[in-house]
């Protein structure tokens, strides 16, 4: 029950119906962001009109029937005054009713007003309110209205017309019925299904309250200069400072906003009359007190306000709204302007939006033509002309013409193709096919699965769902970070990396307490890498050098080969080319380390699928068809992700670990000649048990040894495990005594603790999520509580043997903040992740570390 | 050093060369086994020759050059005596160099011998020493001898004149000196190479040390009824009491075993003369001394023994080899007999081969025509006339012929055909194919992954490594014990089960303290459970219910059904076929549990994978065959046994779990009507988040509730996870609470542990046993370490959880002793294997609880 209150001292101690003053019991979790802020501006001594503020309990009482206390609302106002009510959710995000303008106008004030602001300025501000009522307060159907085309007062007669035809009643004429209606109405709104829908897609809790501030109203209509608008001192798609918004003469609310060309502008512009030039003085109060708003609310806001007879009023400051982008640069300002410090600036940057300003994207006004949405294998959009194998790419790449490369899947023989297109798409695969594990790492944008579609790619034609055919030479997009392939050519918008970037990624490394290396497997990928500052890379996967088309064939004879002493004889002729790819990655990274795993997939995925492949091979070995068909088949796997690959290949066919390692080491030295001394990583991948690592060990070891011995010149190499089951997380212990390192896999260590394939998974993922079976799709955040739990136990059981053993994930996950939280938690020496994830993790880390030492 | 000693008594003071008395300090660690029973025999006051004993430390230092204390030895025997030295090892099977006969024989003893027992009689014990020294001592090749064709004393000289050619030295004179050459030479014989591996592949220590056992001779030949032979007291193969071995007139060591017809038999036999009739008196005196050997070292022993002149000498005392068959009746008549405790019997016989008795075997002594070796998927062995397609099989079963259905791979278009067929014979897979899992589910011998040979099955043609070529109709038989392929049709040992196997399982059941269930999928695999005693079934997989042909359209109307109704309308037909498999196997299993595991393979198992099923699908589904291809390829994943199946299904497909839950609950109130009530068990497969649980959990109890409420009759169920991820272990206790029982299914969890697919691994799991990557194979052997943990935190955390939960283990694991052991240490409330593991699980564990009961 509300207390009764007698005056407004007493009115100050009840907490759910308080006046604003610069004391009053207002906080944002009681009585939402809008009356704090207000309280704020007031404290600021800003001409902030009078303003009643209602808290959660109150409101939420209204909407279960309670009468508010009137009178202790009332006595706060002048009895002539006009009210409004707006809403005040504890995050302004999440949405609330809309305002209702105008409250206490009726016939007698209509009068009265018509007196002093003239008959057509009284009449709007009555008829928005009639309006506004019907609608929100007695639900009637806006379109009552439609059919009233006079304005003035004729207008306002047809409207109270209208309203009295439509609910059998008059037109409410008392001031304090008007707003116990509007309340109770507005009170009501908020627990509406859609709302709720609405703003717990936001974030809001289950329980998140509404407050509602009752403010006095200055009309913005009348003598002399009236009127409303919104300014703001910067431009919301770049953050650059720059003042903007517009201003209505003779208007109210947000009117000005959608008033277009009869608008003002607020500073002088070339292109229209300015409030600046209209009323000066005006303006030059509004410029300061928005930049005393900025300064002291510490953030760019958006100053609402109304001149009445050249006087200005605040009714309200919201944070401004932005892009990504235009984000990253008001917390840049703000810090540079030592308004914040820089750690609040790196605080106040969201990791994942960071992502949109490294790769180019389809600009956010653009109009999409959107045929289909796959997957989003490999982030950025591109343009181009389709085309469906890889010899047209190459063609097309030769003539200088941007081509998508469109197949059903992608096989190494479509590397070329790749290497020649601008985007990738196909109707098959998920996040770690061929095509999106090749895609992200020439950083071209990629869809996979995009099984809506038709491919027919022998015909050469592709299919949309609804019906649009494509041919050779069509202009596609795609756009890798969405997955949706868009017709034609849309306005991009390209990436920036510019000088505010750079500031703010100063400031996060400052901060950050984990290293941050990049996964990367050609020079491209490592110089990114370098670019994005990573502190060197902590996967370089090795099997992608065997895929051009050159030492494909030399693969392909390895695997023919019946004796050691023959692979050994093949694959020497490969030894000189793996020696120039890892010195070129040495050379590149300039004495960071490099994590180099040795040959990881199974050999089948060498060996062509197709029959004239197959023809081809058998040719260029001079074997019958049949041998290469039986050889193919027989190397064939039910499950390929756990079958004869990485330390099992090592241990089975050493001869591949022998010549990488004798490669890795030979690029040793030859790095080592000309710049800072290389220590190689070498690491061995799919490992389930210790012998098997002290197997592949010992062959590197002696390979190193004669390396050494050879070239008359000792040098240092780190050799480790890539800890990717679930049984080498529990048998750390026995594993870490013959390791530098252990760098956890949790790509396939997720896929093998939950025995879901990643590219299968993509079929029910979305309904997993949905259903909240998953709460998350664990091959994008790290799921804490299995793989966790896997990891947590590798660590301490590995550091128990090893107390100096290094430490780290590599995979997708490493980009992930809430993945890297994790990591950080368990005293990982570093993460690595894709080179363009990179910015991402190294600002999720830092604000992990801020946020820590804050006691967050 | 050796002490020198003074007489008898003092001998007796050193441990090492020591006359073997009652009270000698002898054992079988330090002198060996056959020393060890030797005295055994004098404590039974046999008549036992004079026997002198080496330790292992004594001839050990014999190898290293030591001169053995010859004063000691020689003082305890007759100065005329001929000596005899044999192997001593700690386990007799583990081999040693072969004994000497006749030391002490020269030139001079040879003269003396001549007069009492005859000129032929003394040169052949010459002859005898002469030649065995010469090979074993001097080393000379053999066939030094082989051209002396003269024997008596004719071939004496001349063997002594070769001797002395070849060695450029007389034979030695002095016994003396010919007992330290020989003592030396097999000394140094137990070091060799050869010899170690050999005792070691047997399981002997790298350490194991030999002793040596001297024993006066007992000719064998010369006056009177004098001869040697060995007798034992029952059937090696049967175990079957009868009085077998041989007896030859003189003779010495084991020369009546190598005699042929010249040997006598030992008891009356209509086929020939015997020792019973030649010397009754003696026969009758052995008889009782073999009697009494059994009973005092409580065990089947073939007695070794000399006839002189009439009387018997018992030279030693071995344990009967024997068959696998023989050794379980030799326990169970033991035991019987009161010779020994039945819980001994259940010691004594090796579960592990146990299973021979269980199915048809190729006969031991069968000459095998291995044509190649698979991997044997299950179990027995058959002969037939070889097959390529199911139809063939069909016909051919309808003739009346046994058949052996041979494919590259078989898929569910064959299963008619496999039930069809005697045995089963593939190209591909592993333990989990498709023709292994069918197979062992119809206890139909099954080899798969037989790779070396060539399968043209559109030819009809089968064509060995060897170049032989098998048409159909030629005879084949499959061994899937040992995963020979043979050709033509070896003779064959038919399974027992007869009362000693009964007792001994009697016995064996007396003792256990884990229960043991089967898995069965069939009303067959129901009754050969029941027929073993398995307290329920564990483990019903449902899914080789829709394999059949008339139900296998219905499932792939199914997968082509667009909507929820439509796909509920189509299982509705499975519905009373679903039900009556149910209340089939409850019927047979009368009340005992019934754990039924819900649909878990991904659903393209059950499209066609040829091109023409595709079209005959097409036209059954009246769909263009570019659908059906497209569905068929759309649905293929890259990792199935990752994909989307089990109760990722339950969640996406509903309605398959719907339609089951409904058959096992109406099965169930069907079942009850007419005997036990049933109180079936529903198990939810490939859980990994608890959330899986409660969906299903959710949808299964209104189903439970709609059954009871439409027959107006309440019913018990138990709802159970399936424990088969990594994550299922380590999230135990959040699932736990919403389930009656786990079990945990080990073949999948330890491919996901390992990173392992058990269809893949064959092809470098032998490699990988071999290098001793793995200590076994883990799909043979649960993983102590890695899914040993898994299972512990898994048992820990889900009792933690909720104390009264059942915990199992199901899978091939739940037959394996070792892995059985690791189950009940965690406290498990029962195992569950295939039902002819089911006796060999019951022995096993039943030996668990014995050993664990004597603190072993």
């Amino acid at each position: 029950m509300l207390r009764r209150n007698q005056k407004g001292a007493a009115v100050q101690n009840n907490p759910h119906t308080t006046l604003i003053t610069p004391d009053a019991p207002v906080a944002a979790n009681t009585h939402g962001g809008r009356a704090k802020c207000l309280q704020r501006l007031v404290r600021l001594e800003m001409p902030v009109p009078r303003t009643v503020a209602l808290s959660f309990d109150a409101v939420h009482r209204i909407a279960e029937g309670e009468i508010p206390d009137l009178t202790a609302i009332l006595e706060q106002f002048d009895s002539a005054a006009l009210l409004c009510v707006r809403p005040s959710s504890e995050d302004p995000d999440w949405g609330g009713p809309g305002a209702v303008l105008n409250i206490g106008m009726n016939d007698a004030r209509y009068v009265d007003l018509s007196d002093t602001m003239g008959a057509e300025a009284a009449a709007a501000l009555y008829l928005r309110f009639v309006q506004s009522y019907a609608v929100h307060v007695a639900r009637l159907d806006a379109d009552v209205f439609d059919d009233i085309e006079a304005d003035g007062s004729e207008g306002l007669r047809q409207s109270l017309r209208a309203y009295e035809d439509e609910t059998d009643e008059a037109f409410p004429q008392d001031r304090g019925e008007q707003l116990i209606a509007v309340l109770r109405s507005m009170a009501r709104a908020w627990d509406g299904t859609s709302a709720r829908l609405l703003r717990q897609a936001k974030g809001a809790p289950a329980d998140a309250g509404l407050g509602l501030v009752i403010q006095e109203m200055i009309p913005g209509v009348g003598q002399g200069e009236c009127g409303s608008g919104v300014l703001q001192l910067v431009d919301i798609t770049t953050g650059m400072p720059q003042i903007t918004g517009r201003y209505l003469s003779q208007s109210q609310g947000r009117d000005a906003l959608g008033a277009g060309v009869s608008a003002l502008f607020l500073e002088k512009d070339p292109r229209g009359l300015s409030l600046e030039e209209v009323a000066p003085k005006a303006f030059a109060d509004l410029k300061a007190q928005a930049a005393l708003m900025r300064e002291k609310l510490r953030e760019e806001m958006q100053v609402e306000f109304v001149i009445e007879n050249g006087h200005v009023h605040i009714l309200d400051g919201v944070r401004v709204q932005r892009s990504a982008r235009a984000a990253m640069r008001i917390a840049v300002r703000l810090a540079e302007d030592e308004i914040i410090p820089p750690q609040e600036a790196v605080m106040r940057v969201d990791p994942h939006a960071l992502n949109e300003l490294l790769h180019r994207q389809v600009h956010p006004e653009a109009r999409r033509d959107v045929l289909t949405t796959g997957i989003g294998a490999s982030p950025g959009a591109s343009t181009g002309r389709i085309v469906f194998t890889a010899a047209e790419a190459q063609a097309s790449a030769a003539r200088g013409e941007a081509c998508i490369l469109v197949r059903r899947e992608t096989s190494p023989e479509d590397v070329r193709g790749m290497h020649a297109a601008v985007a990738v798409l196909t109707e098959k695969g998920g996040m770690t096919s061929h095509a999106a594990v090749i895609g992200r790492g020439l950083g071209l944008p990629c869809i996979v699965g995009a099984s809506e579609m038709r491919f027919q790619t022998k015909k050469k034609i592709l299919s949309a769902p609804d019906g649009r055919v494509f041919k050779t030479g069509d202009i596609l997009t795609i756009d890798g970070s969405s997955g949706q392939v868009l017709a034609g050519q849309p306005a991009m918008l390209e990436a920036t990396l510019d000088d505010c970037f750079q500031t703010l990624m100063g400031w996060a490394d400052a901060e950050r307490d984990i290293e941050i290396r990049a996964n990367a497997d050609t020079p491209a990928d490592a110089q990114t890498a370098r670019n994005f500052q990573a502190q060197g890379i902590g996967l370089c996967r090795t099997e992608h050098m065997f895929f051009d088309p050159g030492r494909l064939i030399v693969m392909r004879e390895m695997i023919f080969a019946q004796t050691s002493s023959g692979r050994a004889a093949v694959l020497e002729r490969l030894l000189p080319m793996q020696r120039e790819d890892f010195a070129q990655l040495f050379r590149i990274m300039e004495g960071q380390p490099v994590c180099i795993r040795l040959f990881d997939p199974p050999l089948h995925e060498f060996l062509p699928t197709t029959r004239s492949g197959q023809r081809e091979l058998a040719e260029a070995l001079d074997l019958p068809v049949s041998d290469v068909e039986r050889r193919v088949d027989a190397m064939s796997e039910y499950n390929p992700m756990l079958g004869m690959r990485g330390v099992r290949l090592g241990v089975t066919v050493p001869e591949i670990y022998d010549m990488q390692a004798r490669a890795i080491f030979e690029a040793t030295l030859e790095a080592s000649k000309n710049g800072a001394p290389v220590v190689p990583e070498v690491m061995i991948p799919l490992v389930s048990a210790k012998r098997e690592v002290e197997l592949v060990k010992s062959r590197i070891d002696s390979v190193a040894a004669a390396v050494a011995a050879e070239q008359g010149q000792e040098f240092e190499y780190r050799l480790g495990v890539m800890v990717e089951t679930p049984r080498a997380c529990l048998r750390a212990e026995e594993i870490a005594p013959h390791t530098a390192f252990l760098s956890f896999g949790t790509n396939d260590l997720t896929q093998m603790t939950y025995g879901l394939s990643r590219d299968d998974a993509g079929r029910f993922m979305s309904a997993y999520v949905r259903q909240g079976v998953f709460t998350e799709d664990p091959f994008h955040v790290l799921d804490p509580d299995g793989v966790g739990e896997l990891l947590k136990l590798g660590a301490e059981r590995g550091r128990a043997a090893q107390p100096d053993v290094t430490l780290s994930v590599c995979g997708e996950h490493g980009g992930n903040p809430e993945s890297i939280a994790i990591c950080r938690d368990l005293g990982f020496d570093y993460v690595s992740c894709s080179p363009f994830r990179v910015p991402v993790a190294r600002l999720a880390a830092a604000q992990l570390a801020i946020s820590s030492r804050l006691g967050g």
